[in-house]
């Protein structure tokens, strides 16, 4: 909001090419803030303003841009300046960007790039999307065991520019496999000895992960060590990289919002909410809102198969929406907790039968709070003439249909981790859909088995 | 599953009181894996091996224990170790771990740490859960700007075993008032330049929180701008803490959790799936269960309103769970959308009115297409005498229905993020109930509109 006020200044400072001014806001504060100043700028003003920041602080300030505008300027702009650019940006970052970008433009981007980049540009992206090695960056402080904590403290501050992060000190053999770690704070804990070695200062015993692993796995040893760095390392132990804590809370909450979107029967989006075609979201729900529609067809199937009996008794028709939203509703709570136990790692498969024989337990209970406010409704809605066996009929279905949905709404999640499939895929509506047919199959025969008595 | 291979052999180290064996384990590998192999030690054993550890090493295995081990240990253990063992702990976890315990318990605890300690602990937990000030720790580096480059870096090497961080150091004035900030990375790059004092090298533009911002806000900052901490401070702008990027990964892994908890109506878990009491978890989830229950007696109502139709249709009756889960599906895809672009920041307010317009067009399109699909369904499955007019009933409901579920789902959760409520309350099974009652309405007035001109 305060942020548009500046616009028209902004916009006057770019009228009026005024060099000096320009170069003060791009200084001025840090370089997300100044991007959240610009917000409200086109591509093209943005990338002008950008023109007075000395390079180094033009890539940070890129860096904070919205994904859309970062894609706008790297397309549209002269070629040769871009190239610049990139070689400022982050490694992981830059690859990121370009594999989003048209082919052709990259490929003329990168003839303009330092053949260094274009090589760990090159190395990057070979790694498939969602991989450990794919969210790596390449900017790290490698040291051999030999240096002095003397030496190892030059060469840091000779580094200290370039390099993501100067908090971790890999320490490498001659071919770049991985020896161990010095810590800046171990280095400057030891400034007071400055001929030791840093092979007899550093640890050994690292946390590190193999490139082709998940970047969830990467994420979830990054949380479990409280780290600030992983380093990612190939089968021969080699060091490729590292991955910060900083990618790795931009991946825990990439994950949520897939795990959210997934949940909800929505294909994941690549990108914003606003930011995504039309037709794509539509495509994105449409898939599975079809699916789930011919999913529900079963329940047209049943309740056709008991379509007499419910003319009947027509007060059966009444209660249809209520039991099945009860046993969807008891399967998606199920569902949910058991999917976010497994993701945080609160249960694993071995737990599997205390879980549902707690999931047994707990939908006993349910069902039968259902069960006794089903009687309730029954005594209030119902039809004129009231039997033992009619009064019965919603009750022992809701206690039956709510048992139902908490086993079905665990029990899935379970199968689908152990067949190595995401948990997640089946939360609500799968859940609910299944839910849906066994409460209705249930209700039905439940009806027919008491009502069948009282004709 | 490795873990427990050494469980025989740490109980034999245990019987046999193998002291040296003991402090080795402890020692030999990172606090987090020591943990991790005593996963199947009772709290008594894991506590007889913690005493071969040193105090600070302790303290580490300690933190990465789950939490009811933990609670367990400083509940029945020799209340003068577990009152060391406590003043060892991260400031930020022995609060949240003290307010869990038997307030006489901690009484007994507080009366036996060093009085800093006590005072800090009390400080801490003023802040109410849920709130920056809870979460930040306060063993921070605070320098004041007149010392130099030397100096501080010897400052730095003297407090490095006591901090949370030694990668940003605080700059205060006399009455503890933030000032600004040197990065780690800084002083070692400015070594060359001794004498340089901190005033000249410190940041002066810091994004801070205050202590009584909730903790999502202080973990937004830190993602937003790539922090490693953010400074907590108190309305003159005292530094009161820091919360570092470890804690907020956390946050931001719980918030996943309680969001996704809240969206499948589970009142929040408090701990774990597994250690959740069974009453609990019956009582989270049987409030939800029927409150959403007596919301879905409206469905029944307006069933029962127009049951003389019905019994003459019969094959509306059918189509009842198929219109209302499409609706129910197609509000739960916006809602989910919706909330989650907003907690992301991808959606603000002002936003809305492009949203609505965004879920309007693409509500059309999907309904469209369920209803291609309900005029197939409707040859299949309707009944034998087909007109014009029973036809269109199907389709016609479904694409009002979906449309009205894309709509619905996406207003609720603005309406109450603009009321000030957390949004994620608003998303399925809350729409998907609101949904259920207004697919019903619908369905039931397009026949009614279409089937009495048939008769």
């Amino acid at each position: 909001m305060v942020n548009t006020l500046y616009l028209p200044e902004l916009r006057e400072m770019l009228a009026a090419d005024d060099s000096q001014e320009l170069r003060e806001f791009c200084s001025a504060i840090h370089p997300a803030g100044t991007a959240d100043f610009m917000d409200g700028l086109t591509p093209e003003e943005s990338w002008r303003v950008l023109q007075h920041a000395d390079p180094v602080v033009r890539g940070e300030i890129f860096h904070y841009f919205d994904h859309d505008k970062q894609l706008a300027i790297l397309s549209s702009q002269d070629r040769q300046e871009i190239a610049e650019l990139v070689a400022n940006l982050a490694a992981d970052d830059r690859v990121d960007l370009l594999n989003e970008l048209d082919p052709a433009i990259v490929q003329e981007l990168l003839a303009l790039t330092p053949s260094e980049v274009r090589r760990d540009i090159l190395r990057l992206s070979a790694y498939p999307e969602g991989t450990a090695g794919a969210v790596m960056t390449t900017d790290i402080v490698k040291l051999s065991e030999a240096l002095t904590v003397r030496q190892g403290l030059a060469e840091v501050s000779r580094q200290a520019e370039d390099v993501e992060t100067i908090y971790y000190l890999y320490i490498v053999d001659e071919s770049d496999r991985l020896r161990g770690l010095v810590s800046a704070r171990q280095l400057v804990s030891a400034m007071g000895k400055p001929d030791t070695t840093l092979g007899e200062l550093m640890e050994t015993e690292l946390v590190t992960v193999d490139a082709d692993a998940t970047q969830e796995e990467a994420a979830q040893k990054v949380a479990r060590y409280d780290l600030l760095a992983i380093p990612v390392v190939d089968e021969q132990h080699r060091l490729l990289g590292i991955i910060t804590y900083d990618d790795v809370i931009d991946v825990v909450r990439e994950e949520a919002t897939r795990d959210a979107q997934q949940s909800a029967a929505v294909a994941p989006l690549d990108s914003g909410y606003l930011t995504t075609g039309l037709l794509e979201l539509g495509w994105k729900r449409g898939v599975w809102l079809a699916l789930l529609f011919f999913g529900g067809l079963l329940t047209a199937a049943a309740l056709r198969t008991y379509d007499e009996r419910l003319v009947m008794w027509p007060w059966l028709i009444f209660f249809i929406p209520l039991v099945i939203s009860s046993g969807g509703n008891s399967g998606n709570q199920s569902a949910t907790l058991v999917i976010t136990a497994l993701t945080t790692g609160d249960i694993k498969m071995a737990d599997w039968l205390r879980v549902v024989r707690r999931e047994f337990v707990v939908g006993l209970m349910l069902g039968g709070l259902l069960g006794c406010c089903g009687l309730a409704v029954f005594w209030l809605m119902g039809p004129e003439t009231r039997t033992l066996q009619t009064a019965a009929v919603l009750p022992l279905t809701l206690v039956l249909v709510v048992l139902c949905g908490a086993l079905t709404g665990s029990i899935l999640p379970l199968i689908f981790q152990r067949l190595g499939l995401d948990p997640a895929l089946m939360s609500n509506p799968f859940v609910a859909g299944i839910v849906d047919i066994l409460g209705l199959l249930i209700y039905m025969n439940v009806a027919l088995l008491l009502l069948s008595q009282v004709r």
